[in-house]
């Protein structure tokens, strides 16, 4: 498979179709993802019912797992819809915030992960690290570099479980194990306002469900959401106006510009 | 009972009684709707529990319920605040978000509808015929257009129940069963963030606390709304700008700029 | 003890240090409050599982409760996490959202002010006299000004209980039964968005987090939040773009300016 990282046809599909977007996600971030989903050309729907969760997935064109703000009757209803995405076709997104900080993070996000095998897996370097399992230094990864380490497990991951994983980070890393991207867009200014991963991960799921490749869809992803965050970044005098310009960017921004600015260099593995 | 349609009075009602709204709402939207009722002059209180809605009902002046993220402990909590609300004579807003979808909203929506007969419900256009139980194309109503259709189903409803009904879309629609209401102000941008529809009910519950005609109220909210989302986006670069200023017009717009910009017709049915 | 009030060392120190703040905070107002506590220049994670709670706080350099949207399932774990910091010496602040609106609020409230003996409670006048148990007026506090009562309250409350109390509202008062400060910052504008008494609490535990004295912590984080409501005041044309630049504010005012735009008066009780 040739890897075809387009970003300005992806951001196209994306605004024609207006994919249906199921998120099971944390509180602090539903509003920001739903806004940025719709500013971009995407249709969220949010629900977390167990009673409901398989029939919504069964419209929708992508599922997004968030862990952000777990609780036992949320992780029913993520294994649930997973089931039901996988059984369709749905692509699923998994998006394993905390995963690392405590054990019903960590065991959670591991357990979506084997038993899902989520299309794509988005998080930072310590989150993906967490997913290993802690036996992956034991393996012979001779790094002290965290970053390393996470892009190394990622890579392990995909191949092992033939899911996509993002790493993002100053520099994104996406990979499935037999290519590698790195993305060099976005700014300082997305780790000031909450919820910048969690609406990497919900664009993640629209370009998901406007593309057949994973890899080049969560590439094209964070393509998008780097370069908008760096043309609301200019001249915005804090994250509060980021956080606004961000939003405009993502409705605004035209493919061509996306394409102009895309800062991305992928290779085989 | 004539229809005496008069945003300008109602907004400076609802500016001088500052009522309580209580909101059993999505976790999407809740910033969002308490933050426009506060801008236009309410006071939003929310709160879901079992244990405390009914006393909250009590000393609220309306009664808000969105099912926009549903599950079983709200939708309980939901019909214990309305039957407080009915016994108390607070008037009800039911937003029935999502109706069609699943069924656990539509059974919901349509639960909640034929058993607290809430004084005014306001969705879009699929959502309004989706409360009518599917069998509304075979009593006769003849034609393809779905705004229409949901438009004869909210003056269905509306006789059947004895509430009022709007229809919220490009025109919004409202009715008491008697008499309609067309309110033609807006903007497209308005679909463009999430929660305009759960905002547009919200704000409802404020016209309804500080009015005694529930047709008046619903319709005057709709004007209001429409009138600071066209004044909000003049100008605006895009929906997080957009957003902003949603809520700026909310607070700062006169009576006499939403009475002049009011396009408003109403007839009897 | 003295009382060293250096509002501008203590938002260096929580610039510098970075310190985690584990909210277990109502849905209205957790991305309000994560992004303030980004603002500021502290690591925001909200958390409310029984299952994570403990291990949570063990991380984290602060514990802000905040009952706004209360329910059992949170409670529970609020005790759970409380309790936790408690034994590991991290502070706890107490936010009683609308104690005396309801019994359920009331009596949560009141329950984990006794049993937590959080380090500083913040509330406004009400909420501070709805947590004295309805006796106060009747131990001879002789006045009919709610805001003078409810500063007699603090005191009362401080002083049985070895905690600080902020009592905020026009003019903020703190105190620790021994000191009281009076913080005239602030504006207007505060009251007109939702959740600005929930984000004072959030970054109190973020100054609390940073800083040995409760009393101190108490006094700079209503400073630093009042001189950044007068600062995003300035110009703003409504509720929508004061929150925005309050972020903006929260983010780039220097402990110089603070410093310098500081009102605040501290006297021995």
């Amino acid at each position: 498979m040739t890897s075809k990282i387009d970003p300005a046809a992806a951001l196209a599909a994306v605004r024609e179709r207006h994919p249906l977007v199921h998120n099971i996600t944390n509180y602090v971030v539903m509003n920001v993802t739903a806004n940025a989903l719709l500013a971009v050309g995407a249709a969220p729907v949010m629900a977390h019912a167990a009673e409901e969760v398989e029939e919504m997935v069964g419209i929708a064109g992508a599922l997004v797992l968030n862990i952000g703000t777990l609780s036992p009757p949320w992780i029913e209803a993520m294994f649930r819809a997973g089931r039901a995405a996988r059984a369709r076709g749905v692509p699923i997104v998994l998006d394993p915030v905390g995963a690392g900080a405590t054990r019903l993070r960590t065991e959670t996000a591991r357990r979506l992960l084997e038993e899902l095998r989520p299309t794509i897996v988005r998080g930072n370097a310590s989150e993906i690290l967490a997913l290993t399992g802690g036996d992956f230094r034991a393996r012979g990864v001779d790094s002290a570099h965290p970053v390393e380490m996470a892009r190394a497990a990622a890579a392990e991951i995909a191949r092992r479980l033939g899911v996509t994983v993002a790493v993002t980070g100053a520099v994104d890393y996406v990979t499935d194990g037999r290519r590698a991207a790195r993305v060099a867009n976005g700014h300082p200014l997305m780790g000031r306002i909450t919820g910048s991963g969690c609406t990497a991960s919900a664009l993640t799921g629209a370009f998901a469900a406007a593309a057949e490749d994973a890899f080049a869809a969560a590439t094209v992803a964070l393509i998008v959401f780097g370069v908008c965050g760096e043309r609301a970044a200019a001249g915005a005098p804090g994250p509060g106006a980021f956080q606004t310009r961000l939003l405009d960017e993502l409705a605004g921004v035209t493919p061509a510009e996306v394409a102009a600015a895309a800062r991305c260099e992928v290779e085989a593995l």
